[in-house]
């Protein structure tokens, strides 16, 4: 099997059941240990997880001609029903998929492919529109909005349709500071290339080490370094699509007025409306200087109303972070650890990158002393910058030892900041407490705009039975006051399956029928991702 | 006739047959009179124009019972098969448009329908659907794409939407720098209605007096403080659209994955997917200082390639605009003066606007410097400040002398920038040359972005016979090398009926297979803007 361009030198193959790099993976720390059962309560270690070689698939539905067509597209050792090989693709990384990926019988695709270029992710999409076969397009992995589960809709089998072999930066055009990048590379993989040239992309999710260009694109990603560079959306500056029905090519210029921008059809298209194989975007030269500096605030209250200062005054920092009390207190989600500093407010982190660094610097800290901030100097920021991907290995070892863990994430406009904040608190805890659970609800603003902001929760619980079954019910809970209360269903996260009932809440009913419409036209036999993205109509 | 929340008192009606307020329009200066012969060889004065009471209109198609229907939902005095109204909304202001008003017969809408609100709006489009009858949205009537035809399409007749009563700043959240503008306000009266809460949304097309923020939004304008505010498409964060089968509301948050992002189907849907009714604009506090510094280049590379600088380092100017060797030379469309600065070199104009001015400028200074660039003090930016919207009364001027004047645009990367420029001027000079017209061409970067800019250029002809039939020539030639040297067919003048035919070249047939599908989604009927945007199919 062929593991894309040097992928595996740089970041290991991803834990089959968990987050990242196996060796990694690590006990959780004394301090947390501590801590946990004086939020949660007393907490019951659940029964370990099965071995990989344990899980029980269904058959594959896939019979020898079907493999046979599609090897003849990307030859026969890049098409695989082996039982590694389905598991491995069966899904994404959010917490309910490690928790269904600890059981004995999963679910799984029928297959997997692996094309090389746009013409073999074409041809695969029109052989699967012949043998009546769904589709589902897998770049990182790392969706943990159920974007990638095994479904095959009105179809007979379902394939995943990996594209890590899709992978490079193929153009460069430092003139124009814009580079082609195949929409299989890894972010570690595109900015290494890129930094041959003295490039940088410069966008940090924290799937970063695992998530593809495409998967940034089709997800509508927002790094951490979007105060300075913007989310994905931002960036793309041109795509090329496949879909069943002939292929798109998008973005002949940075400004136009040529129709609609079609390339924001595809940013956030999920897989559902083509596959997208190479992206165009904006880059920048790596940035010389890096500094950090570290906040702290009387209250949540006060922090974010620096922050929307910082924003709506422009020129502030690269990447600015503000947590709240509860986070701040147990600084999990900043360095993956609980316990070392449970100081009193709200906190925050700012990194400048770039020129100008003195000005911006001194700017953001006129604001943030206005309103009450005190500067507590680099280390708080370090630890965070030097932490910043490593959450999901701590969530790896808060499920194994029995402590529900899952993050979710919206946003809204500064004036209802604190409102919706209040709501999505109050509907978690709400929530747990109903099953009789305690929780411990974190929030932080990581990504701002002049008009608004995110709010990512993170949220820890004592979940004694079935806790899919209780999460399925708080995160229905949730969505609906995060609609009631204004924010989006998704800031970053996108939509996937598991927050595709409330797209209609979001958009309207003349909103799904322009998806559907889209949907109609570019994949009429519905092979694409069936399931994701668009609701499903309630008269199906 | 209600002509809506003060426009009139902030700006005159524009003249029927020409740009803007008719006190403004003036002779050509003696300075121009005298350049004229000697960059077109001699110009033949054509026969004067009919008067507008002179002009005949076929008979109206409305009947009765249709002006009845369209009564019973925004009264009968805003319904009017009037002679002077119905030519009042025959099309824009392109040059073709200002050619076709000098003749005598024209063609021109059955009506004008002008409703107050969004539901009057919505109704109107249901009404014309059953009626049979195509609907033009008409907003400030400045389009020069041919976005405003008279076109019925398949129907039996057609009326003009004209939104000039849907006006005024409806919403200001100032925590959020956000505001809601009801769809006809022009761009002074939803300037002035900001300012009384001290806030900007700095959008300044040269269209500005006239044209409204829902015409900003459909026909996706660039103003000419973009380096610093954005496009207009950067600013709408919220929309409203009537069509003929829904509603449509968008953005719930600043930063969204919730799916694609909706608004950008209607931005630049110029009136064929629905009605805008309401935009929710970004707005920002009114700029305190502005500091204004003009620039001269050896030569035009040079500039550009200041240029490029500035737009790729970021924090510069709020507005940027590099004229060519030939633009510098008659500074025509600068100051709307012709011979008045015979200099040599490119030019640029800088104004800054905001905070951190001194900085900015001493670090666009460094960059302008670098490349051989040379500060030549206030004085053009003033005059090219003073006369910035004044361009196109200059251009009535010139046609009522007989000499042919029309501006078109495009963009592209930095990399091809020069190549594009090269390309288009040969297509305008050499399709005059093979009428044996003499010509000259001038272009400007007005509109940067980190990856590329726009190119406007303006060219002057001493067409004698037909000036129509040889521009549609010129025209066409010219989109076909823009299309083959890789610039987008428009940058901000959008695609009307008169770029419509290049508009596959540049999205191609997937492209328009999804513009089609949304359009039968919305509008099953096919009553809105008929052959505006989607270009006609070849089998229709």
């Amino acid at each position: 099997m062929n593991h894309g361009n040097g992928r595996a030198a740089a970041v290991a193959e991803m834990r089959w059941n968990g987050w990242g790099d196996p060796a990694k993976a690590k006990d959780l720390p004394l301090a947390v240990r501590t801590l946990l059962p004086l939020l949660l309560g007393r907490i019951r270690k659940p029964e370990p997880g099965v071995r990989l070689e344990e899980v029980e698939l269904a058959p594959s539905a896939l019979d020898k001609s079907d493999v046979a067509v599609l090897a003849t597209i990307v030859g026969a050792e890049h098409v695989s029903t082996d039982h590694d090989m389905r598991v491995r693709h069966s899904g994404g990384r959010s917490t309910p998929d490690l928790l269904r990926l600890r059981r004995r019988r999963q679910p799984a695709p029928d297959g997997v492919v692996l094309p090389r270029t746009h013409e073999e992710v074409a041809a695969c999409l029109r052989a699967a529109v012949d043998l009546g076969i769904a589709v589902i397009p897998f770049g990182g992995g790392t969706s943990v909005v159920g974007a990638l589960e095994p479904e095959r809709g009105a179809h007979r089998a379902v394939i995943s349709l990996d594209l890590r072999r899709l992978s490079g930066v193929l153009h460069v055009d430092e003139v124009s500071g814009e580079a082609v990048i195949a929409a299989g590379t890894t972010g570690p993989d595109a900015e290494a290339q890129l930094a041959v040239h003295g490039y940088e992309l410069g966008h940090y999710p924290q799937s970063f080490r695992y998530a593809t260009i495409g998967g940034f694109a089709a997800a509508r990603s927002s790094g951490q370094n979007s105060a300075g560079n913007g989310r994905f959306d931002a960036m793309v500056i041109g795509i090329r699509v496949a879909t069943p029905t002939g292929d798109v090519e998008l973005g002949r210029s940075p400004g136009s007025a040529a129709g609609p921008d079609l390339i924001r059809v595809f940013l956030g298209s999920e897989g559902a409306f083509g596959v997208i194989t190479e992206v165009r975007v904006r880059v920048h030269p790596i940035p010389r200087e890096r500094v950090l500096e570290s906040w702290t605030f009387p209250d949540f209250a006060s922090g974010a109303e620096g922050v929307r200062r910082v924003a709506q005054g422009g020129g502030g920092p690269t990447v600015i972070r503000l947590s709240d009390e509860a986070e701040t207190a147990v600084s999990l989600a900043q360095v993956g650890r609980i316990g070392k500093a449970l100081s009193k407010g709200a906190s925050a982190v700012t990194v400048y990158e770039g020129e100008g660094i003195a000005q911006r610097r001194a700017k953001v800290s006129g604001l943030l002393r206005a309103v009450g901030g005190t500067s507590t100097g680099e280390g708080a920021s370090e630890e965070w910058l030097s932490g910043r991907f490593d959450g999901p290995y701590l969530r790896d070892s808060l499920l194994t030892a029995g402590v529900f863990c899952e993050t979710l994430e919206t946003a809204t406009t500064w004036s209802n900041i604190a409102a919706l904040k209040t709501a999505v608190e109050s509907a978690l805890r709400d929530g747990f407490a109903e099953v009789g659970a305690r929780s411990y609800v974190m929030c932080h603003v990581s990504h701002v705009y002049p008009t608004g902001a995110s709010l990512y929760f993170t949220v820890l619980a004592g979940i004694r039975d079935d806790p899919l079954a209780v999460w399925s019910r708080v995160k229905a809970g949730t969505n609906d006051a995060i609609i009631a209360s204004g924010g989006t269903i998704s800031h970053h996260h996108a939509v996937g399956r598991d927050h595709a009932p409330w797209l209609e809440d979001e958009i309207g009913s003349t909103g799904v029928r322009i998806l559907r419409a889209i949907k109609r036209e570019l994949d009429p036999a519905g092979v694409l991702n069936p399931g994701a993205l668009i609701p499903t109509e309630r008269d199906d």
